[in-house]
C-alpha cells in the first residue's frame, strides 16, 4: 500500500526517525542497566548518549552537523511537556500537594520574582564589564527570566515522590507554580520602558498573577470535570476500554490545548487537569481502563522525557553555534560561571528566607521545614534544562540575530549552564538527599525512578490514594487528637470541608471512589466505603 | 515556563491542533451515543463529521478553504499507519490467521494482480475516451495500483474479529499482504517501457514479491524476538512497568521505521513484529504490562482510526480540487463512475476464482469458503480509504502538475470513489453480513467494534488465544480423532511441528507462555502448563 515516490526530504526524516527511536531504545536498555547505580540516573544516560551521538555526527559529517533533529519549540511544548505535566499532576499524592500549597505558591510566586530580579540585574552589573557585543536591557531581562524558571522535568528525574514526598511535591509544585509567574513576567518584560516601576505596577502585576493562575486552574479543572460527568453519564465502559482511555487522553491534551490558546499558563491547566482526573474521571472508567491509563500515561511521559534529554544532549554539540565562542573562549566561560553563580545565588535568596517565613505559620516541628531540608529544596531546583534551551533559543536567535557575537555567546552559556546543571548538580541530588535526609532511605535502597511501577499492579493503583484518605478520615473521625489537630492545622480544616463539599455535591456528579458501578476492585475497596 | 513569542505559524498550528482534538472527543462521544445503530461505524462517522466540518469552514472562509490541517502524506503514513497495522498484527488470532495462509497469500498476490490489470486496462479503454486532458500510460497503471490495493484500516472497522474470524483474517490478511505486492507493482510501474513483458520479467515480478516478503517478514519477526529476549534476559518488570512498555512500543515503531528506510514492505514487517511480540515478548513482561500494552495499543490504533476518517473527510471538500471539475461536471461523474465499477468488477475477477482454487485443496466442507462467504469478502473488500487518496495526491500532484485537468479529475474521482465506497459499500456490509452470514450472529445482537474490551479485564487477556491453544493441543493429543485429522489436514501439521520447534527451541530463549517467572494470572493458566 504504501509505494509512495518518497522524496529527499522525506527520506531525510525517516532516517532521523529512525535513528532516534534507536536511541531512545538504547538509552532506555542502559538506563536500566545503570539503574542500581548510586549516581546515575535516565536523564544524565540520555544526555551522554545523545552527546556522544552528537560527537560521532560531528566526526563523521567532518564538523558540519552534529544533529539528527533540528531542535524545534514546537516539537518541544506541543508534543513533548504536555505528557509530562500532566502525569506528573496524575500522580502527584494530592494531599500532599494542598496540605503545602501556601508555601508553593509562595515559592512559585514571590520566589521566581526574587531569583529573577537578582539574576537579572547580576548578570546587567557582571557581564557588562565583559564585551562580548550588543546586548539591550530586554535582553538581560530575559536571561533572568529564562533562568529564573525551575525546570519540572529535570526535578521529576531527581527527586521521588515515594521516598520524600514533602520535598517532591515543593519542589516540583514549585515548577508548575512558577509558569504562571513567568507568563506574567514575560508580558510585563515586553512592556518594560512604557511605564516606570511604582506600587500600581507592582500591584498589577500580581493581579495578573492571580488572574492567570486562576483562569488556568479553573481551565484544567474543567477539563477534567467534563472528562469524569461525560463517561459516567455516557457509562462508556459498557463497551470499551479503549474510549475511555482514548478520551481521557484528547481532553487532557485538549486543555493544554486550549490555554496555550487563550495565551494562560497551559503546564498549570494540564497539571490540575490530571490532578481533577486522577480524583474524579479514574474512579469512573473499568478496572482495565484504570492499569491503562495509570501505565500508558506514565509510559508516554517516560518517553518524552528520555527524548527531550537525549534532544539536549545532541543539540548541544551542533557546530554552529560554537564558531563565536571558539574566538574568545575566555569570555564564554567567564559568562558561563557568571550566570551559574547567578543561579545558585539566586535560587539561595529565596529559598532559604521563605522556608523561614513559610515555618512561623506552621506550629508542630514535624510540619516545619528542616535546615537540611532547605538545602536540599535549594539544590534539587537548581536545575535548568529542556525549557531553557528552548527560550534562550526563542529569545537570541529571533529576527535574525543568531550571526550577532552576543547573541551567539548568550546562547552557548545558557548551554553550559544547561549541562553543568544537569550532569554535575543533578549526579549530586541523589547523594546529597543521602547525606541530608537519611530518614528518607528506609524504603530501601534502591533509588528507582518509578515508585509504584514494581509492585503489583493492583497495588499502586489503590495504594498511595487510598493511604491518604483512609489516613485524612482517621485523623477527622476517628482519632482521639483529631479535634485538637483540626483546631492547630488549618490546613487540615480546609480539607475538611474540601471533603464534606466534595461528598455532598461534586461525587454524586462527577463520580470518584465509591459512586461507581463497576466490580469492586479489592476488599479493601469495597470495606472502606461500607 | 512557556514565555514565549509565539509566531504566527505556530498560533496557526495551535488553533488547528485544538480544533481538530476537539473534533476527535466528538467523534468518540458521538460513535459511542451511535453504537447501537445497525448501520453506523465510528469511521462512518468521523467522516461524517469531517465533511460537516469541512462545509462549515468553506462556508465561513467564503470559500477560500475547508481544510484545518494540510493533507500530508507523512503524517499519513509515519504517524497514523504504524499503530494500527501494528495492533491488528498484535490482536490477531494466530491461529485463524497462519491456517489460511495459503488462501491469503493467493489472495494478497495473485488477487491484487489481477485486480491491477483489470483497472488499469479498463480505465485505458474507457476513460480514454472521455475526453479529460492529457493522461499517459502511466497514470493508468498507476490508478490501477491505487485501486487495486484494499484499505487495512476500513476493513478493521467493518469486520469483527470475534464473530467472523475466518473472513476477518482473509481480508484484513490480504489487505496486510498485497503492500508488498504494491511497493513490487510500483517498482515495476517505474521502469515499465524499458522492457517488454516477457516470461523473465512475469518470473522477476514473483521472485522480488517473495524476496520483499520474506525480508519484510523477517525484519519484524527480528524486530519482535529481539523486544523478547532483551525483556526476558534484563528482566524489565522487576523495576518498571513503563520501561517494559515503552520499550515494546519503541521497537515495533523502530520496525516500521526500518522496513520504510530499506525500502521494504513497512506495513508487513510492523504487522509480523505485533504478531511476534503478542506471541512472545507480551507473556515476558507484568501483568500491568499486559493490561496496559494490550489497550494501549489498542487505543492509539483507534484514535489513529478515527484521525485518518476525520481528516479524510475534512481534506474532500477542498475548494481547489473542485473548481476544474465544476467545469465539466459530467466527465468528473463518469470517470469516478468508471473507477467504482471498475473496483467492483476487479475485486470480482479474483475473490470468486481464487475462492474457488482453494476450496480445491480443502477436503473437509467445513473449511470450504461458502459461496455466501465470497461475496461478503468481494463486498467487504471494496472500501478504498485514506490510502488511495494519500496515493492519488502523490501521482497527480507531483512536479508541479496540478494545475492540469487530467490530473484534476483524476484526484476528485479518486476521492469520489474513496468517499462513496466508504460510506455506502460501509453502511451496507454490517446488514449484508447480518443477511447472508446469520450464524455469526450468535455472539449477541450488539456488534461492538472493540469486541473483547468490555468484558473484565483478565479474560479477553487469556481468553483468545489460550481457547486456540487448548483446542490445538486437544486435537492433535487428546482427541480420538487426532491421527486423522493431522493426516487430513497438512495445516494442522504445519501448526503440530511448528508448535514442537517453538516448544523446544524458541520458547527457552525468547519466553512466551508458560517460561515467564512472573505470577501465573489466573488457575487455568497454571493448569495449562502444569
Amino acid at each position: 500500500m504504501d509505494f509512495v515516490v518518497v522524496s529527499p526530504s522525506e527520506h531525510a526524516s525517516v532516517v532521523s526517525i529512525t535513528l532516534f527511536v534507536a536511541l531512545l531504545c538504547a538509552c532506555i536498555v542502559i538506563g536500566h542497566l545503570l539503574e542500581e547505580s548510586r549516581w546515575m540516573n535516565e536523564s544524565i544516560t540520555a544526555l551522554a548518549i545523545g552527546l556522544c551521538t552528537g560527537g560521532v555526527f560531528l566526526f563523521t559529517t567532518k564538523g558540519r552537523s552534529s544533529r539528527v533533529l533540528v531542535f524545534s519549540e514546537e516539537l518541544f511544548f506541543i508534543y513533548l511537556l504536555p505528557p509530562i505535566i500532566f502525569n506528573a499532576g496524575f500522580q502527584v499524592k494530592k494531599k500532599q500537594f494542598f496540605r503545602n500549597f501556601m508555601t508553593i505558591m509562595l515559592f512559585g510566586a514571590i520566589g521566581t520574582l526574587i531569583s529573577f530580579f537578582i539574576i537579572s540585574l547580576g548578570a546587567l552589573g557582571l557581564i557588562r564589564r565583559i564585551d562580548i557585543g550588543l546586548l539591550d536591557i530586554g535582553d538581560y531581562l530575559a536571561i533572568g527570566a529564562i533562568l529564573s524558571a525551575t525546570d519540572s522535568v529535570c526535578t521529576l528525574q531527581v527527586l521521588n515522590q515515594d521516598e520524600i514526598p514533602l520535598l517532591y511535591s515543593l519542589v516540583f509544585g514549585e515548577g508548575v507554580v512558577n509558569d504562571a509567574t513567568s507568563v506574567v513576567l514575560f508580558n510585563a518584560i515586553q512592556n518594560y520602558g512604557q511605564e516606570h516601576i511604582d506600587v500600581v505596577v507592582v500591584l498589577r502585576f500580581f493581579a495578573n498573577f492571580f488572574y492567570l493562575f486562576l483562569t488556568s486552574t479553573a481551565l484544567g479543572a474543567f477539563a477534567g470535570l467534563f472528562s469524569a460527568y461525560i463517561i459516567k453519564k455516557l457509562y462508556f465502559g459498557r463497551h470499551s476500554t479503549d474510549r475511555e482511555v482514548a478520551l481521557m487522553m484528547l481532553l487532557a491534551y485538549l486543555s493544554y490545548m486550549l490555554a496555550e490558546f487563550l495565551n494562560l499558563s497551559s503546564i498549570l491547566t494540564v497539571f490540575f487537569c490530571g490532578i481533577v482526573m486522577s480524583h474524579y474521571t479514574w474512579h469512573n472508567v473499568t478496572e482495565s481502563s484504570r492499569v491503562t491509563t495509570k501505565h500508558a500515561f506514565a509510559t508516554l511521559s517516560f518517553v518524552a522525557e528520555i527524548f527531550i534529554f537525549l534532544y539536549v544532549g545532541m543539540d548541544a554539540l551542533d557546530i554552529e553555534k560554537w564558531t563565536f565562542v571558539s574566538n574568545s573562549p575566555g569570555k564564554s566561560i567567564g559568562v558561563s560561571s557568571i550566570l551559574l553563580g547567578l543561579v545558585l545565588a539566586g535560587r539561595a535568596a529565596f529559598v532559604f528566607p521563605l522556608s523561614f517565613l513559610s515555618n512561623l505559620t506552621k506550629k508542630s516541628p514535624d510540619e516545619k521545614i528542616s535546615f537540611n531540608q532547605q538545602v536540599t529544596i535549594w539544590w534539587a531546583g537548581l536545575m535548568r534544562g529542556a525549557v531553557s534551551m528552548a527560550l534562550a533559543y526563542n529569545q537570541f536567535t529571533r529576527s535574525g540575530h543568531t550571526q550577532l557575537p552576543g547573541n551567539a555567546i548568550m546562547i552557548t552559556s545558557t548551554i553550559t549552564v544547561v549541562l553543568v546543571s544537569t550532569t554535575i548538580f543533578g549526579l549530586m541530588t541523589k547523594p546529597l538527599i543521602r547525606l541530608l535526609l537519611p530518614s528518607s532511605q528506609k524504603h530501601g535502597d534502591c533509588l528507582s525512578l518509578e515508585p509504584s511501577s514494581s509492585k503489583f499492579f493492583l497495588q499502586p493503583l489503590l495504594g498511595n490514594e487510598q493511604d491518604s484518605e483512609v489516613e485524612v478520615r482517621g485523623q477527622n473521625i476517628t482519632r482521639p487528637t483529631s479535634l485538637r489537630m483540626l483546631l492547630s492545622k488549618p490546613s487540615h480544616t480546609v480539607h475538611y470541608y474540601w471533603r464534606k463539599f466534595d461528598d455532598a455535591f461534586m461525587r454524586p456528579v462527577f463520580g470518584g471512589r465509591g459512586f461507581v458501578s463497576v466490580l469492586p476492585t479489592s476488599p479493601t475497596d469495597q470495606h472502606d466505603h461500607s
